[in-house]
C-alpha cells in the first residue's frame, strides 16, 4: 500500500512554514519541511528532507493571491522529494472564534466562516486564507483541514474569557480567545508523554518565539493565558508591547495618531524592537552591549516573570514550568533570568543542564519542575488532519 | 499662641472631600472634615467633627468654576467649626508628571505646569486645578500647596517606567508614573510604625478604593507599580477594566466607535460595574445573589492574586501584603478570597481576626504578613503643606 502524504502550512504573516508527513498507519510522520519567506524577493524556497538542506529560487512573486507561490512550491515538492502523492492538506489558522471548537474540513462552509472570522485577526487571519484559496483553486481535487489556534482554550471558563467591560460586548466576540493553541496542545501532550507523573498537575508554558504567549494549564486543560483578545496582549513580544494601559491609546488617539498607525506601531514597532531601537530579535539584544539591548531583555524577562506568577495565581498553585518555542527553546540565558526571579515561587535551575537546554533543568532545590521541550505546531496539525481524514473515510 | 488650620482638599470627579487639621508643633492633626458630592443638586456640605455630624445645605451650584462652592463652603466652616483663620490650603493633584518629584507652592509657575499635564490626566487634573483657581480669587491671601499622586513613584528606575514601544514614546511623556501614591507613602510609614522589623522588606500594598492600584515597594520607595501611565491601568476597578488588551480598543475604534466613547466607556462603564451588569460599589456587589455579581466579585480577586503575585515577581520576593482603602479595609471576603488564591505564595489568613478588619491578619502558618490599614491621603496632604510652609518661613 502506497504512503499517502500529506501537506501541512503554517501561515506567518511574512512566512510560510511547510511540512511534509507520512501518512504511516494512523500518525503522521514528518519526513521533510519547507520555508519561503515573502519579504525576500527573489523567493526562494528552503526545503530540508533529514540531512539535507537545498535552496531552490522561485519565480513567482508574492502577489495578492498565492496562487503562483502554491503551484511552482507543489512543483518544486514533487521533483525535490520522494513522495508519492498529496492527499491532503492541512492548514494553521489562527482565529477560529467561537465556532470552531476543533479542526475543522475545509468546505464553502467553513470557509465562509474562517473568512467572517477576519476582524478578529486582520493581520494573521488572511494569510491562511490565501493559502487555502490557492490550493483550492490548483488542485481541487485535494481535500484541505484547518486546525486552530484558539481552539485549544475553549476549556476556558465565560467567566475566564469575560474582559471587564459591559457585558454587551461579551455576547458581540470581544471576550478572551488566547492564541497558540497547537502548541501549547503540542506540549500538553509531550509533558504527559516524557512525565507521565506531572501531567495532570498545575502547568504553566511559556511559548517564547517571535509571538509570545503564556498558558495555565490543568489537567491537560487550558485555564488561562495571557493573550485574550487579540494578539497583541500579554507579554512583550518581537515588535508587539504585550498588555498595555488602554489610556495610552485614548492619548495617541486624541492626540491625532490615527488608529491606523497607531495599530501598526503595536504590532510591527513595539516590544523588544521599540524598547531596544536595536531589534526584534533576542538573539541580536543578548549579543549586543548596548545598555538598550540590555533594558529590552530584562522587561522581556521581567513580564515573563511577572505573567509566570500571575498565572500560578489562577491556578492557585505551580508544579510544573516548561519553556518553549524559539526563544524559549534556545536562550538559556534568557530562563535563567526568568527563573531568577522566581526563587520565591521555589524555582531554581541548574546551571549545567540549562546551558545545554537540556529536557529537564530544575535543580534538586526546586519545588517547581522545568522543563525545556521543543514544540511542533505542524506535527498537530497533521494529527488533526489524518484524524478528520479517516473520519471522513 | 494661636494654632493655625491648615485645610485640605481632595477632589475626586464628582466630589471634594476637605481635612480641617490644627498646626500643632510640627505635625498637623486633624480635628474635622467635609464632603460635597457634586453629583446631587442641591449641593449638601457633610462634616464631622469628632462624633458630631452635621449635613448643611449649600446655595452654591456645581459650575465649571467652583468659585461659588469654594465661598459658601469657606463660610459654612468658619461658622461650624471653632478654629482659628485658615493657615494655608493643601490640595491632592493626581498628576505631577516628572516635573514634580515632591509637594509643591502654589504660584503662577507651578499652576501653569500642573495645567500643563491635563492631558496627561483629563478626567481627574482640571478639579484640583478649578479649586486651586477659585481659592487663590477668592482667597488670595492663603497660600496653597500641591501633593502629588505620582510623586511617590519617581523612584522607580527609567528601565521600570519604559512602556513598551518605541522608544521616543517615553521622551515624549507616554511612560509610567503610577498613582495612589499619597495612600502608598501614608502606609509606607504606617508600616514602619507599626511594625518596623518588616518595614526594609518586600511589601505589596493593595490600595483598593473606587479607584484601586497595587504597589511594590521596597526599603520604603516605590519599585513598581500596576497602574502605569494613566489611572486606567492594573487591575479591575469599580468602573475601570484596568490593563486592557490593545486590540480590544483598535478593534472597537475601527469598528467605528468614536474614541471619546471609548473613553467614556472605560472610565465610567467597565470594571466591576461592566462585569456584573449591576452595581461598581463592590458592597452591592457582595450583598447580591446574582451570578453576575459573584462573577464580578471573582474577577476582581483573580485579578488582585495575579497583580500581587506578579509584582512579587517584580520584587524578586514577598514579604509582606498589606490592604487598604475602602474595599481593603472593610470587606474581609474580598481580602479573604485573594489570600486564599496566594496559599502558593505561603500566605494564609487569620480567619477570625480578618473578620474584625483587625491591623494584622495572617495565620501563624503564613510566610507573609498580612496587614490591614486604613489609609489617610489627607494626612501626607497637611504634612506636606506644612513642611513646605515651615521651609518658606
Amino acid at each position: 500500500m502506497a504512503q499517502p502524504t500529506l501537506l501541512t502550512f503554517n501561515a506567518g504573516s511574512s512566512t510560510i512554514k511547510l511540512g511534509l508527513f507520512a501518512m504511516d498507519g494512523t500518525t503522521p510522520h514528518r519526513f521533510g519541511k519547507g520555508m519561503v519567506d515573502l519579504r525576500r524577493e527573489p523567493l526562494m524556497l528552503h526545503v530540508t528532507e533529514g540531512a539535507e538542506k537545498a535552496d531552490i529560487p522561485l519565480d513567482a512573486k508574492a502577489a495578492e493571491d498565492l496562487d503562483e507561490v502554491v503551484a511552482e512550491t507543489l512543483e518544486v515538492l514533487a521533483t525535490q522529494f520522494r513522495h508519492d502523492a498529496i492527499a491532503a492538506a492541512g492548514h494553521r489558522i489562527v482565529h477560529g472564534g467561537d465556532r470552531f471548537r476543533g479542526p475543522a474540513p475545509i468546505n464553502d462552509e467553513t470557509l465562509h466562516a474562517i473568512e467572517a472570522l477576519v476582524p478578529l485577526a486582520p493581520l494573521h487571519q488572511p494569510q491562511g486564507l490565501r493559502l487555502i484559496r490557492s490550493l483550492r483553486r490548483l488542485r481541487p481535487d485535494i481535500p484541505q483541514t484547518a486546525s486552530f489556534d484558539t481552539a485549544f482554550h475553549q476549556t476556558q471558563s465565560d467567566a475566564m474569557r469575560r474582559l471587564p467591560l459591559p457585558r454587551e460586548w461579551f455576547d458581540r466576540g470581544v471576550k478572551r480567545y488566547g492564541f497558540h493553541g497547537l502548541s501549547y496542545c503540542f506540549i500538553a501532550r509531550e509533558l504527559a508523554r516524557v512525565a507521565p507523573e506531572l501531567a495532570a498537575r498545575k502547568v504553566v508554558v511559556a511559548h517564547l518565539g517571535s509571538g509570545a504567549s503564556l498558558c495555565a494549564i490543568e489537567k491537560g486543560a487550558s485555564r488561562a493565558t495571557s493573550m485574550t483578545f487579540s494578539t497583541l496582549d500579554g507579554i512583550v513580544m518581537a515588535t508587539r508591547p504585550g498588555a498595555l494601559d488602554p489610556g495610552v491609546i485614548i492619548h495617541l488617539a486624541k492626540g491625532g495618531l490615527p488608529i491606523e498607525e497607531i495599530e501598526a506601531m503595536l504590532y510591527h514597532r513595539s516590544g523588544l524592537l521599540g524598547l531596544s531601537g536595536i531589534s526584534a530579535d533576542a538573539r541580536d539584544l543578548a549579543a549586543s552591549d548596548a545598555p538598550e539591548a540590555r533594558e529590552a531583555l530584562d522587561h522581556f524577562a521581567r513580564t515573563i516573570a511577572g505573567m509566570t506568577a500571575s498565572l500560578g495565581a489562577a491556578l492557585e498553585g505551580l508544579d510544573v514550568l516548561v519553556f518553549t518555542a524559539g526563544i524559549g527553546e534556545h536562550q538559556p540565558a534568557l530562563r535563567a533570568d526568568v527563573c531568577r526571579r522566581l526563587g520565591f515561587l521555589g524555582i531554581f535551575v541548574d546551571e549545567e543542564r540549562n546551558s545545554r537546554n537540556a529536557q529537564r533543568i530544575d535543580a534538586a532545590s526546586s519545588r517547581v519542575a522545568v522543563f525545556v521541550i521543543p514544540t511542533d505546531e505542524e506535527q498537530v496539525i497533521a494529527e488533526e488532519a489524518a484524524s478528520l481524514l479517516s473520519a471522513a473515510d
